[in-house]
């Protein structure tokens, strides 16, 4: 098991269940740095968003976060002015709990759009959650445990560097099982670290790392109102800051970056209803773009999630999808591999081994790899199969 | 049941099974015009096309079209040179049998993709179905059935018009359940008329019809490789040729786009696993592609489709889905309803009859409309929704 969000010095946190979820389950979670961390976070780009995203921009602009305060089981999503003052009275009511500035504390909420907080119940759950805040790595479980929504598991990775004689610590944790799409920090994310770094190449190493991590994984297109990413870095390692770009911050977003890498596969393989995950890997496109547009129709194309979760080595539905979403390719030129085996060369079917092929599709994680034939650039996407399972979940869970 | 399109006069058709599917049904349809029609045609605009498509994009700048050949169980997509040469021969074999040109032959397949069209069964189809031409409305009718694919059932429509003394019929026929997505000519397609009019406005006319039809279609995002439609004009009415835009062509025109959306409701209704269906109206955008845009993205949604299927009002990922497209919106004018039920005003949920607005969403079909609060521009798109039968469906069939 990887460690936990309290294994970077300098963080306690708690997770309780507040009575937001019929299910009783863990509902609540608090992250707190006493000494106030340097911050960096990315939001939804949906035009409709969550209250806690709107109040979480405003305060991610401060100079030092102290507390990130997370609901699930309601998203505070398309709830008016009174969803604004609910957000805002999250912060408040965890800085005066704390001791802090309520322009401190970073809100993010999950679960159904359109219901109003039950804003007395999550007060008295932050009472709780503060009474319980600690460093120990269950502390930093029980976090994780509190912002699932439809998750079947939390998700929890690790890294750690040296810099200097100094150990860095990273961790981080992630929901998100449905309503996962493009542009921006899909779904809920928190990362802490003990790294002494200026707030400049914080934001700067974060968004890299969220670009190239969750930011390429999609399970339904859907973009979620309330997705957020953040990450807090309390300096307590003791390292020399960070604070021009070298061999220290290149470690540094590495670490930050497979972290994030891990935590996105890790997504992807509990999506609703997933029972495998795959990589598209575009190459040969005309810009990286067109590389990512085509990476996503690929991934996100039901007929090809539905080969996958049947285990087929359906070429056909993956040259269908590269062909209508609108980029640049040369077809004749177009040639597309399932792991290794190569089954569409230059435009034309190759003869191939079907078990071999089958057997890789089947895994629990493959790659996909389509050469468009125009030019150089190459991106890639993380994608999962589409199950009768997904139709369950989301058929069946009423508002 | 609705006439066949043997119903306008002068045209032939007929339906047979020549072994490209295993399980024997019916796979090769013929329509043939002997007099020659004036002729029409909308195509994919998937980058990759089968052989069929390239081949009738040629065919259909000819003055006059005298046969359709359409195959199901094989598309004739990814198949090179070979590909092209057959569907090449499909057309030489059906030219030499009716004592025709090859040019005055449009052909189109649909079925798994990258597989070499059987192309000695196909020519031994070709002399049966010759030999059974027929001007029955069974012949249409099994026209009908031998382009089906994944199709529960026929697809077919007609109307009348009354232009001077004579009446003047269209009748047409459809396929489509899986892989139906945007841009032109969604699916194979056929219409029939005995309408006199100039190719220039019959091809005006048509694509006017599909765009608003057909093309207003969306199950699964998916664009075929081999979508074709097409329309044959015998002329044999005796109605005054439509040679300018007016009285004559407006009712033509009406009547054409009656029948198409006809057939577009059907196929969605028939689509993969759909168990009910539903149109989304965009108002208030600030242009008609926005509004275009806006209604495809809620039907496409995996999770408002789920929640269709489930019978759920859950307009909260509508109301995501609209936000997340890429579209100009105001979020304090952002209204939806069910039906005629209003569940969200002015950025606001509105309290509503739970169980009303259940039953709305469960029904056959149902309306959503959403309003934009930005302009006065509208559009619409047709959906259905997505059921575990759909993944059945594309997971168990096997390459």
């Amino acid at each position: 098991m990887a460690s936990s969000i309290t294994w970077p010095a300098g963080f306690k946190a708690a997770g309780i269940s507040c009575g937001l979820k019929n299910s009783g389950k863990s509902d609540l979670g608090l992250i707190y740095c006493e000494k106030g961390a340097t911050a960096a976070a990315m939001f939804t780009t949906n035009r409709i968003e969550s209250a806690a995203v709107t109040i979480s921009r405003q305060h991610i602009k401060n100079r030092k976060i102290r507390a990130i305060t997370a609901n699930s089981g309601n998203a505070n999503t398309c709830t008016g002015k009174r969803g604004i003052a609910d957000a805002l009275g999250m912060c408040a009511k965890t800085a005066e709990k704390l001791g802090i500035k309520k322009e401190e504390v970073i809100v993010a909420s999950t679960g159904i759009i359109g219901h109003m907080l039950p804003i007395d119940k999550i007060k008295a759950g932050i009472d709780q959650a503060a009474n319980q805040l600690s460093e120990t790595q269950n502390a930093g479980h029980n976090f994780a445990k509190a912002i699932l929504t439809t998750d079947t598991k939390c998700k929890e990775a690790d890294a750690k560097i040296t810099l200097g004689s100094k150990e860095v610590r990273i961790a981080g944790t992630a929901k998100g099982a449905g309503m996962i799409g493009p542009n921006m920090a899909t779904t809920l994310c928190f990362l802490t670290t003990d790294a002494a770094i200026s707030k400049r190449l914080l934001v700067k190493a974060f968004n890299a790392a969220i670009s190239n991590s969750l930011n390429k994984v999609t399970v339904d297109i859907h973009q979620s109102t309330n997705d957020t990413a953040a990450i807090l870095a309390s300096g307590e390692a003791g390292n020399r800051p960070i604070t021009a770009q070298g061999r220290s911050y290149d470690k540094f977003s590495q670490a930050l970056r497979d972290v994030c890498d891990d935590l996105a596969k890790q997504m992807a393989l509990d999506a609703e209803g997933a029972t495998r995950m795959f990589k598209v890997e575009i190459k040969g496109a005309k810009n990286t773009a067109e590389a990512a547009k085509a990476a996503r129709a690929i991934a996100d194309y039901p007929l090809v999630k539905c080969a996958i979760n049947g285990g087929d080595a359906n070429w056909g539905r993956i040259i269908c999808a590269a062909g209508s979403c609108g980029v640049d390719l040369n077809a004749n030129k177009l040639s597309c591999k399932l792991g290794k085996i190569t089954v569409f060369r230059n435009g034309k079917p190759v003869k191939f081994d079907k078990d071999k092929a089958e057997k890789i599709v089947s895994g629990e994680y493959h790659t996909i790899t389509v050469d468009l034939g125009i030019a150089k650039a190459s991106d890639f996407c993380y994608g999962c199969d589409l199950s009768k399972e997904y139709v369950t979940i989301n058929a069946d869970y009423h508002t």
